[in-house]
Protein backbone atom coordinates (compact mmCIF):
# COMPACT_ATOMS: atom_id res chain seq x y z
CA UNK A 1 0.00 0.00 0.00
CA UNK A 2 1.26 3.75 -0.99
CA UNK A 3 0.20 6.54 0.23
CA UNK A 4 1.13 9.97 -0.57
CA UNK A 5 1.70 12.56 1.54
CA UNK A 6 -0.24 16.13 0.65
CA UNK A 7 0.12 18.40 3.68
CA UNK A 8 1.61 18.70 6.92
CA UNK A 9 0.77 21.35 9.86
CA UNK A 10 1.74 21.70 13.21
CA UNK A 11 -1.32 21.90 16.41
CA UNK A 12 -0.96 21.62 19.18
CA UNK A 13 2.36 19.91 19.70
CA UNK A 14 0.49 17.46 17.22
CA UNK A 15 0.75 16.69 13.59
CA UNK A 16 -2.40 18.07 11.16
CA UNK A 17 -1.84 15.89 8.06
CA UNK A 18 -3.49 15.15 4.57
CA UNK A 19 -3.03 11.49 2.37
CA UNK A 20 -3.75 10.43 -0.93
CA UNK A 21 -4.32 7.22 -1.88
CA UNK A 22 -5.75 4.64 -4.44
CA UNK A 23 -8.48 2.90 -2.98
CA UNK A 24 -9.60 -0.63 -3.90
CA UNK A 25 -13.16 -0.59 -2.29
CA UNK A 26 -14.06 2.98 -4.25
CA UNK A 27 -11.65 2.13 -7.31
CA UNK A 28 -10.48 5.79 -6.96
CA UNK A 29 -8.26 8.06 -5.26
CA UNK A 30 -8.75 9.24 -1.72
CA UNK A 31 -7.84 11.78 0.03
CA UNK A 32 -8.30 11.75 3.92
CA UNK A 33 -6.59 13.61 7.01
CA UNK A 34 -5.69 13.12 10.30
CA UNK A 35 -4.66 14.75 13.24
CA UNK A 36 -1.91 12.97 15.37
CA UNK A 37 -1.52 13.76 18.86
CA UNK A 38 1.83 14.55 20.76
CA UNK A 39 1.73 11.42 22.43
CA UNK A 40 2.59 9.60 18.79
CA UNK A 41 5.42 11.08 18.25
CA UNK A 42 6.39 9.67 21.46
CA UNK A 43 6.46 5.72 20.57
CA UNK A 44 2.55 5.58 21.85
CA UNK A 45 -0.23 3.38 20.01
CA UNK A 46 -3.04 6.03 20.06
CA UNK A 47 -6.81 5.01 20.13
CA UNK A 48 -8.65 6.64 16.61
CA UNK A 49 -11.61 8.60 16.20
CA UNK A 50 -13.18 8.31 12.45
CA UNK A 51 -15.15 11.63 11.99
CA UNK A 52 -17.37 11.34 8.90
CA UNK A 53 -18.49 14.96 7.81
CA UNK A 54 -21.80 15.89 6.16
CA UNK A 55 -22.89 16.25 2.58
CA UNK A 56 -20.78 19.01 0.58
CA UNK A 57 -17.94 18.56 2.80
CA UNK A 58 -14.32 17.07 2.15
CA UNK A 59 -11.60 15.66 4.87
CA UNK A 60 -11.01 19.59 5.46
CA UNK A 61 -13.86 20.75 7.07
CA UNK A 62 -13.83 19.06 10.38
CA UNK A 63 -10.06 19.71 11.00
CA UNK A 64 -10.01 23.30 10.01
CA UNK A 65 -13.30 24.13 11.76
CA UNK A 66 -14.09 21.69 14.88
CA UNK A 67 -11.26 23.11 16.82
CA UNK A 68 -11.01 19.01 17.85
CA UNK A 69 -7.11 19.09 17.94
CA UNK A 70 -6.75 20.83 21.86
CA UNK A 71 -9.00 18.26 23.20
CA UNK A 72 -7.14 14.78 21.16
CA UNK A 73 -3.91 15.92 21.95
CA UNK A 74 -5.04 16.57 25.79
CA UNK A 75 -6.38 13.00 25.80
CA UNK A 76 -3.89 11.50 23.43
CA UNK A 77 -6.43 10.42 20.72
CA UNK A 78 -6.08 10.19 16.61
CA UNK A 79 -8.65 11.58 14.43
CA UNK A 80 -8.97 10.07 11.12
CA UNK A 81 -11.43 12.49 8.37
CA UNK A 82 -12.04 10.27 5.26
CA UNK A 83 -13.81 12.29 2.28
CA UNK A 84 -17.49 12.14 2.11
CA UNK A 85 -17.52 10.49 -0.92
CA UNK A 86 -15.03 8.75 -4.19
CA UNK A 87 -14.61 12.04 -6.43
CA UNK A 88 -12.51 12.65 -9.62
CA UNK A 89 -13.57 13.04 -13.53
CA UNK A 90 -14.57 9.51 -14.13
CA UNK A 91 -16.74 9.52 -11.03
CA UNK A 92 -20.22 9.29 -11.24
CA UNK A 93 -21.96 12.92 -9.97
CA UNK A 94 -25.20 14.63 -10.03
CA UNK A 95 -25.89 18.34 -9.97
CA UNK A 96 -27.65 19.04 -6.72
CA UNK A 97 -25.54 18.83 -3.65
CA UNK A 98 -27.30 16.05 -1.73
CA UNK A 99 -25.99 12.97 -4.53
CA UNK A 100 -22.88 12.23 -6.23
CA UNK A 101 -20.01 13.73 -5.44
CA UNK A 102 -19.47 14.68 -1.75
CA UNK A 103 -22.68 12.99 -1.02
CA UNK A 104 -21.72 9.07 -0.38
CA UNK A 105 -24.09 8.72 2.51
CA UNK A 106 -21.32 5.81 3.27
CA UNK A 107 -23.29 2.87 1.96
CA UNK A 108 -22.28 0.49 -0.78
CA UNK A 109 -24.17 1.56 -3.91
CA UNK A 110 -25.80 -1.17 -6.18
CA UNK A 111 -27.23 0.50 -8.64
CA UNK A 112 -25.88 1.65 -11.84
CA UNK A 113 -24.10 4.04 -12.14
CA UNK A 114 -23.16 4.76 -8.12
CA UNK A 115 -22.43 0.85 -7.91
CA UNK A 116 -18.85 1.71 -9.44
CA UNK A 117 -17.27 3.73 -7.13
CA UNK A 118 -19.84 4.79 -4.10
CA UNK A 119 -18.67 1.83 -1.81
CA UNK A 120 -17.67 4.35 1.31
CA UNK A 121 -19.00 1.49 3.47
CA UNK A 122 -16.32 -1.17 2.83
CA UNK A 123 -13.77 2.49 2.64
CA UNK A 124 -14.42 3.47 5.98
CA UNK A 125 -15.85 -0.02 7.84
CA UNK A 126 -12.16 -1.64 6.16
CA UNK A 127 -9.92 -0.51 3.89
CA UNK A 128 -9.28 2.92 5.46
CA UNK A 129 -8.50 1.51 9.36
CA UNK A 130 -6.84 -1.03 7.57
CA UNK A 131 -4.25 1.22 6.14
CA UNK A 132 -4.54 3.71 9.12
CA UNK A 133 -3.47 0.73 11.22
CA UNK A 134 -0.34 -0.23 8.87
CA UNK A 135 0.87 3.04 8.64
CA UNK A 136 0.46 5.09 11.99
CA UNK A 137 1.52 4.80 15.44
CA UNK A 138 -2.30 3.74 16.60
CA UNK A 139 -4.12 1.15 18.21
CA UNK A 140 -6.86 -1.06 17.09
CA UNK A 141 -9.19 0.82 19.40
CA UNK A 142 -11.75 2.44 17.72
CA UNK A 143 -14.76 5.33 17.72
CA UNK A 144 -16.82 6.58 15.46
CA UNK A 145 -18.45 10.08 14.95
CA UNK A 146 -20.46 12.31 12.55
CA UNK A 147 -22.54 15.39 11.51
CA UNK A 148 -25.44 15.40 10.26
CA UNK A 149 -25.00 12.66 6.35
CA UNK A 150 -21.89 11.62 8.57
CA UNK A 151 -23.85 10.78 12.00
CA UNK A 152 -26.22 8.68 9.76
CA UNK A 153 -23.00 7.04 8.85
CA UNK A 154 -21.52 7.52 11.93
CA UNK A 155 -24.35 5.58 13.93
CA UNK A 156 -25.06 2.84 11.16
CA UNK A 157 -21.65 1.97 10.65
CA UNK A 158 -21.40 1.66 14.57
CA UNK A 159 -24.60 -0.51 15.61
CA UNK A 160 -23.68 -2.86 12.23
CA UNK A 161 -19.86 -3.27 13.51
CA UNK A 162 -20.26 -3.29 17.67
CA UNK A 163 -17.55 -5.62 17.68
CA UNK A 164 -15.40 -2.85 15.80
CA UNK A 165 -15.73 0.40 17.78
CA UNK A 166 -15.91 1.24 21.36
CA UNK A 167 -18.41 4.10 21.07
CA UNK A 168 -20.35 6.17 18.86
CA UNK A 169 -21.55 9.62 18.71
CA UNK A 170 -22.98 12.22 16.23
CA UNK A 171 -24.06 15.72 15.92
CA UNK A 172 -27.49 16.56 14.22
CA UNK A 173 -27.43 12.58 12.15
CA UNK A 174 -30.02 12.21 9.75
CA UNK A 175 -31.47 9.84 12.21
CA UNK A 176 -34.34 8.02 10.17
CA UNK A 177 -32.81 8.75 6.26
CA UNK A 178 -36.09 5.79 4.68
CA UNK A 179 -38.24 8.77 5.63
CA UNK A 180 -36.43 12.02 5.06
CA UNK A 181 -35.89 13.71 1.80
CA UNK A 182 -32.10 13.43 1.66
CA UNK A 183 -32.32 9.89 2.88
CA UNK A 184 -34.98 8.92 0.54
CA UNK A 185 -33.09 10.54 -2.24
CA UNK A 186 -29.96 8.82 -1.92
CA UNK A 187 -31.05 5.38 -0.66
CA UNK A 188 -33.30 5.12 -4.46
CA UNK A 189 -30.13 6.13 -6.32
CA UNK A 190 -27.47 3.92 -4.44
CA UNK A 191 -29.79 1.11 -2.81
CA UNK A 192 -32.42 0.92 -5.35
CA UNK A 193 -36.66 0.97 -4.65
CA UNK A 194 -36.94 -2.18 -2.27
CA UNK A 195 -37.14 -0.74 0.91
CA UNK A 196 -35.94 -3.94 2.68
CA UNK A 197 -32.58 -3.23 1.49
CA UNK A 198 -32.90 0.43 3.08
CA UNK A 199 -32.94 -0.98 6.84
CA UNK A 200 -29.91 -1.91 7.17
CA UNK A 201 -28.68 1.65 6.94
CA UNK A 202 -31.54 3.37 8.95
CA UNK A 203 -30.19 4.05 12.34
CA UNK A 204 -33.99 4.26 14.07
CA UNK A 205 -34.44 0.88 12.26
CA UNK A 206 -30.92 -0.54 13.78
CA UNK A 207 -31.28 0.90 16.78
CA UNK A 208 -35.15 -0.32 17.50
CA UNK A 209 -33.63 -3.97 16.95
CA UNK A 210 -30.26 -3.76 18.51
CA UNK A 211 -29.30 -6.75 20.67
CA UNK A 212 -25.58 -5.54 20.99
CA UNK A 213 -24.69 -2.29 22.57
CA UNK A 214 -22.27 0.75 21.38
CA UNK A 215 -22.27 3.19 23.82
CA UNK A 216 -23.86 6.27 22.04
CA UNK A 217 -23.79 10.02 22.07
CA UNK A 218 -26.23 12.28 20.07
CA UNK A 219 -26.00 15.94 19.99
CA UNK A 220 -28.72 17.97 18.11
CA UNK A 221 -29.59 21.93 17.90
CA UNK A 222 -33.18 23.24 18.30
CA UNK A 223 -32.50 25.78 16.09
CA UNK A 224 -31.68 23.81 13.50
CA UNK A 225 -33.29 24.36 10.01
CA UNK A 226 -33.39 20.49 9.56
CA UNK A 227 -34.37 18.96 12.28
CA UNK A 228 -37.96 18.32 11.61
CA UNK A 229 -37.65 17.66 7.65
CA UNK A 230 -34.65 15.46 7.55
CA UNK A 231 -33.11 14.71 10.90
CA UNK A 232 -35.94 13.62 12.86
CA UNK A 233 -34.50 12.48 16.45
CA UNK A 234 -37.57 11.89 17.44
CA UNK A 235 -37.38 8.47 15.60
CA UNK A 236 -34.05 7.31 17.18
CA UNK A 237 -35.43 8.10 20.85
CA UNK A 238 -38.55 6.01 19.81
CA UNK A 239 -36.07 3.18 19.04
CA UNK A 240 -33.78 3.48 21.60
CA UNK A 241 -36.77 3.03 24.12
CA UNK A 242 -38.09 -0.24 22.37
CA UNK A 243 -34.61 -1.66 22.86
CA UNK A 244 -33.52 -0.14 25.59
CA UNK A 245 -30.58 1.13 23.76
CA UNK A 246 -27.90 3.31 25.99
CA UNK A 247 -28.64 6.64 24.39
CA UNK A 248 -26.99 9.81 25.76
CA UNK A 249 -29.03 12.76 23.95
CA UNK A 250 -29.09 15.93 24.15
CA UNK A 251 -31.16 19.28 22.85
CA UNK A 252 -29.41 22.45 22.75
CA UNK A 253 -31.04 25.65 23.05
CA UNK A 254 -30.34 28.34 20.16
CA UNK A 255 -27.66 26.04 17.99
CA UNK A 256 -28.15 25.68 14.29
CA UNK A 257 -26.28 22.42 11.85
CA UNK A 258 -23.36 24.47 11.36
CA UNK A 259 -20.01 24.08 12.79
CA UNK A 260 -20.41 26.63 15.16
CA UNK A 261 -22.62 24.09 16.90
CA UNK A 262 -20.10 21.03 16.40
CA UNK A 263 -16.84 22.75 17.51
CA UNK A 264 -19.14 24.72 20.94
CA UNK A 265 -19.83 20.80 22.06
CA UNK A 266 -16.98 18.78 20.58
CA UNK A 267 -15.15 18.55 23.99
CA UNK A 268 -17.78 16.66 25.38
CA UNK A 269 -17.47 13.86 22.86
CA UNK A 270 -14.24 13.68 22.80
CA UNK A 271 -14.22 13.14 26.31
CA UNK A 272 -17.22 10.43 25.55
CA UNK A 273 -14.68 8.34 23.29
CA UNK A 274 -11.99 8.67 25.54
CA UNK A 275 -13.78 7.20 28.43
CA UNK A 276 -14.83 3.98 26.53
CA UNK A 277 -11.27 4.06 24.47
CA UNK A 278 -9.48 3.60 27.42
CA UNK A 279 -12.07 1.97 29.79
CA UNK B 1 -26.16 54.06 11.16
CA UNK B 2 -28.29 51.19 9.67
CA UNK B 3 -26.60 47.93 9.52
CA UNK B 4 -27.72 44.95 8.10
CA UNK B 5 -27.26 41.19 9.95
CA UNK B 6 -26.17 38.55 7.41
CA UNK B 7 -25.95 36.05 9.93
CA UNK B 8 -26.23 34.40 13.21
CA UNK B 9 -24.80 31.57 14.99
CA UNK B 10 -25.20 30.51 18.62
CA UNK B 11 -21.52 29.40 19.84
CA UNK B 12 -20.15 28.77 23.28
CA UNK B 13 -23.61 30.49 24.33
CA UNK B 14 -22.68 33.08 22.96
CA UNK B 15 -23.58 34.38 19.88
CA UNK B 16 -21.91 34.43 16.37
CA UNK B 17 -22.77 37.17 13.79
CA UNK B 18 -22.06 38.87 10.34
CA UNK B 19 -23.07 42.19 9.82
CA UNK B 20 -23.09 44.47 6.50
CA UNK B 21 -22.90 48.55 6.55
CA UNK B 22 -22.13 51.55 3.82
CA UNK B 23 -18.68 52.41 5.80
CA UNK B 24 -17.72 56.37 4.98
CA UNK B 25 -14.40 56.26 5.22
CA UNK B 26 -13.86 53.39 2.54
CA UNK B 27 -16.79 54.48 0.40
CA UNK B 28 -18.20 51.45 -0.27
CA UNK B 29 -20.15 48.26 1.84
CA UNK B 30 -18.21 46.38 4.08
CA UNK B 31 -18.74 43.09 6.12
CA UNK B 32 -17.69 42.24 9.52
CA UNK B 33 -18.02 38.85 11.95
CA UNK B 34 -18.76 39.96 15.82
CA UNK B 35 -18.49 37.22 18.68
CA UNK B 36 -20.47 38.64 21.52
CA UNK B 37 -19.97 36.19 24.22
CA UNK B 38 -22.71 35.01 26.67
CA UNK B 39 -22.22 37.84 29.15
CA UNK B 40 -22.84 40.42 26.55
CA UNK B 41 -26.40 38.74 26.62
CA UNK B 42 -26.94 39.70 30.38
CA UNK B 43 -26.04 43.89 30.28
CA UNK B 44 -22.53 43.67 31.03
CA UNK B 45 -20.28 45.69 28.66
CA UNK B 46 -17.38 43.47 27.50
CA UNK B 47 -14.52 44.31 25.90
CA UNK B 48 -13.86 44.53 22.64
CA UNK B 49 -10.83 42.88 20.69
CA UNK B 50 -10.37 43.54 17.01
CA UNK B 51 -8.80 40.96 14.86
CA UNK B 52 -7.45 41.77 11.51
CA UNK B 53 -7.01 38.85 9.05
CA UNK B 54 -3.95 38.52 6.77
CA UNK B 55 -3.82 38.12 2.37
CA UNK B 56 -6.81 36.81 1.14
CA UNK B 57 -8.98 36.88 4.11
CA UNK B 58 -12.22 37.75 4.55
CA UNK B 59 -14.15 38.36 7.83
CA UNK B 60 -15.07 34.73 8.21
CA UNK B 61 -11.50 33.02 8.25
CA UNK B 62 -10.29 33.47 12.03
CA UNK B 63 -14.07 33.05 13.35
CA UNK B 64 -13.86 29.71 11.37
CA UNK B 65 -11.03 28.67 12.10
CA UNK B 66 -9.19 30.16 14.96
CA UNK B 67 -10.74 28.48 17.86
CA UNK B 68 -10.94 31.74 19.87
CA UNK B 69 -15.38 31.82 20.76
CA UNK B 70 -14.52 29.43 23.41
CA UNK B 71 -11.73 31.42 25.65
CA UNK B 72 -13.68 34.53 24.41
CA UNK B 73 -16.41 32.84 26.16
CA UNK B 74 -14.65 32.00 29.01
CA UNK B 75 -13.28 35.71 29.38
CA UNK B 76 -16.09 37.40 28.59
CA UNK B 77 -14.56 39.22 25.66
CA UNK B 78 -16.04 40.45 22.09
CA UNK B 79 -13.95 39.64 18.97
CA UNK B 80 -14.69 41.94 15.84
CA UNK B 81 -12.81 40.26 12.49
CA UNK B 82 -13.32 43.25 9.49
CA UNK B 83 -12.92 42.55 5.82
CA UNK B 84 -9.57 43.02 4.64
CA UNK B 85 -10.19 45.15 2.37
CA UNK B 86 -13.03 47.38 0.60
CA UNK B 87 -14.58 44.84 -1.87
CA UNK B 88 -17.17 45.22 -4.62
CA UNK B 89 -17.55 45.98 -8.84
CA UNK B 90 -16.89 49.67 -8.32
CA UNK B 91 -13.39 49.03 -6.23
CA UNK B 92 -9.85 48.94 -8.01
CA UNK B 93 -8.91 45.76 -7.66
CA UNK B 94 -5.44 43.67 -9.30
CA UNK B 95 -5.07 40.29 -10.28
CA UNK B 96 -2.27 39.42 -7.46
CA UNK B 97 -3.51 38.41 -3.99
CA UNK B 98 -1.24 40.71 -2.64
CA UNK B 99 -2.28 43.74 -4.15
CA UNK B 100 -6.29 45.57 -3.94
CA UNK B 101 -8.70 43.42 -2.98
CA UNK B 102 -8.13 41.16 0.36
CA UNK B 103 -5.15 43.12 0.44
CA UNK B 104 -5.70 46.56 2.02
CA UNK B 105 -2.47 46.18 4.26
CA UNK B 106 -4.38 48.86 6.98
CA UNK B 107 -3.67 51.86 5.29
CA UNK B 108 -4.86 55.05 3.28
CA UNK B 109 -4.10 54.83 0.08
CA UNK B 110 -3.36 58.35 -1.25
CA UNK B 111 -2.85 57.19 -4.86
CA UNK B 112 -4.72 56.71 -7.52
CA UNK B 113 -6.92 54.21 -8.18
CA UNK B 114 -6.65 53.19 -4.84
CA UNK B 115 -7.54 56.27 -2.76
CA UNK B 116 -11.11 56.09 -4.05
CA UNK B 117 -11.47 52.99 -1.31
CA UNK B 118 -8.54 51.74 -0.19
CA UNK B 119 -8.66 53.99 3.48
CA UNK B 120 -8.66 50.63 5.92
CA UNK B 121 -6.36 52.44 8.39
CA UNK B 122 -9.62 55.06 8.95
CA UNK B 123 -12.07 52.59 8.86
CA UNK B 124 -10.11 49.93 11.30
CA UNK B 125 -9.17 52.90 13.86
CA UNK B 126 -12.04 54.93 13.56
CA UNK B 127 -15.54 53.92 11.85
CA UNK B 128 -15.89 50.45 12.67
CA UNK B 129 -15.17 50.96 16.85
CA UNK B 130 -17.48 53.85 16.42
CA UNK B 131 -20.27 51.83 15.01
CA UNK B 132 -19.27 48.50 17.40
CA UNK B 133 -19.58 50.93 20.79
CA UNK B 134 -22.30 52.40 19.66
CA UNK B 135 -25.09 48.66 18.42
CA UNK B 136 -23.37 46.55 20.57
CA UNK B 137 -23.46 46.21 24.58
CA UNK B 138 -19.51 46.91 24.64
CA UNK B 139 -17.39 49.02 26.54
CA UNK B 140 -14.73 51.26 25.05
CA UNK B 141 -12.05 49.05 26.07
CA UNK B 142 -10.09 48.45 23.07
CA UNK B 143 -7.38 45.70 22.06
CA UNK B 144 -5.86 44.58 18.82
CA UNK B 145 -4.44 41.83 16.73
CA UNK B 146 -4.11 40.50 13.35
CA UNK B 147 -2.09 37.59 11.52
CA UNK B 148 0.70 38.15 8.51
CA UNK B 149 -0.64 41.44 7.03
CA UNK B 150 -3.30 41.99 9.76
CA UNK B 151 -0.52 41.39 12.27
CA UNK B 152 1.38 44.25 10.62
CA UNK B 153 -2.21 45.87 10.44
CA UNK B 154 -2.33 45.63 14.38
CA UNK B 155 1.17 46.29 15.71
CA UNK B 156 1.29 49.76 12.86
CA UNK B 157 -2.44 50.60 14.60
CA UNK B 158 -1.68 49.94 18.11
CA UNK B 159 1.46 51.73 18.13
CA UNK B 160 -0.24 54.78 16.29
CA UNK B 161 -2.86 54.79 18.95
CA UNK B 162 -1.93 53.85 22.13
CA UNK B 163 -4.73 56.07 23.81
CA UNK B 164 -6.98 53.94 22.06
CA UNK B 165 -6.23 50.36 22.74
CA UNK B 166 -4.85 48.64 25.65
CA UNK B 167 -2.91 45.72 24.39
CA UNK B 168 -1.67 44.42 20.61
CA UNK B 169 -0.30 41.14 19.44
CA UNK B 170 0.48 39.70 16.22
CA UNK B 171 0.99 35.85 15.01
CA UNK B 172 3.50 36.25 12.08
CA UNK B 173 3.33 40.00 11.28
CA UNK B 174 5.18 42.02 8.68
CA UNK B 175 7.16 43.19 10.80
CA UNK B 176 9.38 45.45 8.42
CA UNK B 177 7.12 46.23 5.34
CA UNK B 178 9.51 48.79 4.19
CA UNK B 179 11.78 45.86 3.49
CA UNK B 180 9.89 43.10 2.09
CA UNK B 181 8.29 42.24 -0.97
CA UNK B 182 5.06 42.47 0.19
CA UNK B 183 5.19 45.86 1.52
CA UNK B 184 7.14 47.42 -0.84
CA UNK B 185 4.45 46.12 -3.64
CA UNK B 186 1.80 47.51 -1.45
CA UNK B 187 3.31 50.39 -0.32
CA UNK B 188 4.07 51.67 -3.20
CA UNK B 189 0.74 51.05 -5.24
CA UNK B 190 -0.97 52.83 -2.08
CA UNK B 191 1.51 55.41 -0.52
CA UNK B 192 3.16 56.14 -3.90
CA UNK B 193 7.18 55.68 -3.83
CA UNK B 194 8.45 58.47 -1.22
CA UNK B 195 9.25 55.91 1.70
CA UNK B 196 9.33 58.88 4.30
CA UNK B 197 5.33 58.11 4.34
CA UNK B 198 5.73 54.33 4.32
CA UNK B 199 7.58 54.49 7.96
CA UNK B 200 4.69 55.37 9.40
CA UNK B 201 3.22 52.14 8.81
CA UNK B 202 6.03 49.91 9.36
CA UNK B 203 6.40 47.88 12.69
CA UNK B 204 9.95 48.44 13.28
CA UNK B 205 10.35 51.64 12.44
CA UNK B 206 7.47 52.65 14.76
CA UNK B 207 8.79 50.54 17.62
CA UNK B 208 12.34 51.75 17.03
CA UNK B 209 10.95 55.30 17.76
CA UNK B 210 8.46 54.48 20.00
CA UNK B 211 8.11 56.96 23.37
CA UNK B 212 4.67 55.54 24.80
CA UNK B 213 4.18 51.70 25.36
CA UNK B 214 1.16 49.66 24.70
CA UNK B 215 1.83 45.76 25.88
CA UNK B 216 2.64 43.84 23.10
CA UNK B 217 3.13 39.59 22.35
CA UNK B 218 4.31 38.36 18.98
CA UNK B 219 4.48 34.40 18.08
CA UNK B 220 6.00 33.05 14.80
CA UNK B 221 6.35 29.90 13.81
CA UNK B 222 10.04 28.58 13.22
CA UNK B 223 8.93 26.33 10.13
CA UNK B 224 7.05 29.76 8.32
CA UNK B 225 7.55 29.56 4.71
CA UNK B 226 7.57 32.94 4.62
CA UNK B 227 9.66 33.91 7.73
CA UNK B 228 13.07 35.15 6.30
CA UNK B 229 11.52 36.90 2.33
CA UNK B 230 8.65 38.43 3.90
CA UNK B 231 8.38 38.43 7.97
CA UNK B 232 11.32 39.54 9.09
CA UNK B 233 10.85 39.59 13.56
CA UNK B 234 14.68 40.05 13.97
CA UNK B 235 13.55 43.46 12.64
CA UNK B 236 11.12 44.15 15.21
CA UNK B 237 12.75 42.33 17.93
CA UNK B 238 16.39 44.66 16.98
CA UNK B 239 14.02 47.66 17.24
CA UNK B 240 12.38 46.81 20.34
CA UNK B 241 15.97 46.51 21.95
CA UNK B 242 16.25 50.04 20.95
CA UNK B 243 13.60 51.63 22.61
CA UNK B 244 13.19 49.32 25.04
CA UNK B 245 9.59 48.36 24.04
CA UNK B 246 7.88 45.66 26.08
CA UNK B 247 7.79 43.15 23.67
CA UNK B 248 6.62 39.50 24.14
CA UNK B 249 8.21 37.07 21.57
CA UNK B 250 8.49 33.66 20.93
CA UNK B 251 9.59 31.75 18.05
CA UNK B 252 7.64 28.60 17.57
CA UNK B 253 9.23 25.10 16.29
CA UNK B 254 7.48 23.09 13.32
CA UNK B 255 4.94 25.61 13.18
CA UNK B 256 4.09 27.26 9.78
CA UNK B 257 1.92 30.30 8.66
CA UNK B 258 -1.41 28.84 9.11
CA UNK B 259 -4.41 28.22 11.12
CA UNK B 260 -3.54 25.72 12.73
CA UNK B 261 -0.96 27.72 14.13
CA UNK B 262 -2.97 30.46 15.23
CA UNK B 263 -5.55 27.83 16.87
CA UNK B 264 -2.84 26.22 18.35
CA UNK B 265 -1.48 29.79 20.39
CA UNK B 266 -5.12 32.06 20.23
CA UNK B 267 -5.69 31.23 23.97
CA UNK B 268 -2.16 32.85 25.09
CA UNK B 269 -3.11 35.71 22.94
CA UNK B 270 -6.93 35.86 24.56
CA UNK B 271 -5.44 35.64 28.15
CA UNK B 272 -3.01 38.19 27.48
CA UNK B 273 -5.49 40.34 26.07
CA UNK B 274 -7.95 40.13 29.21
CA UNK B 275 -5.17 40.81 31.37
CA UNK B 276 -4.66 44.46 30.17
CA UNK B 277 -8.32 45.09 29.35
CA UNK B 278 -9.20 44.10 32.78
CA UNK B 279 -6.84 46.13 34.38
Amino acid sequence: MTIENVSVNKSFAGWQKQYSHFAKTVNCNMRFAIYLPPQASSGQKVPVLYWLSGLTCTDENFMQKSAAQRIAAELGMAIVAPDTSPRGEGVADDESYDLGQGAGFYVNANQSPWDRHYHMYDYVVHELPELIESMFPVSDKRAIAGHSMGGHGALTIGMLNPERYCSMSAFSPISNPMTCPWGQKAFTAYLGKDKATWRNHDASELMREAKQFVPAKVDQGAADNFLLEQLKPDALLAAANVSGYPLEYQLHDGYDHSYYFISSFIEQHLCFHATHLNG
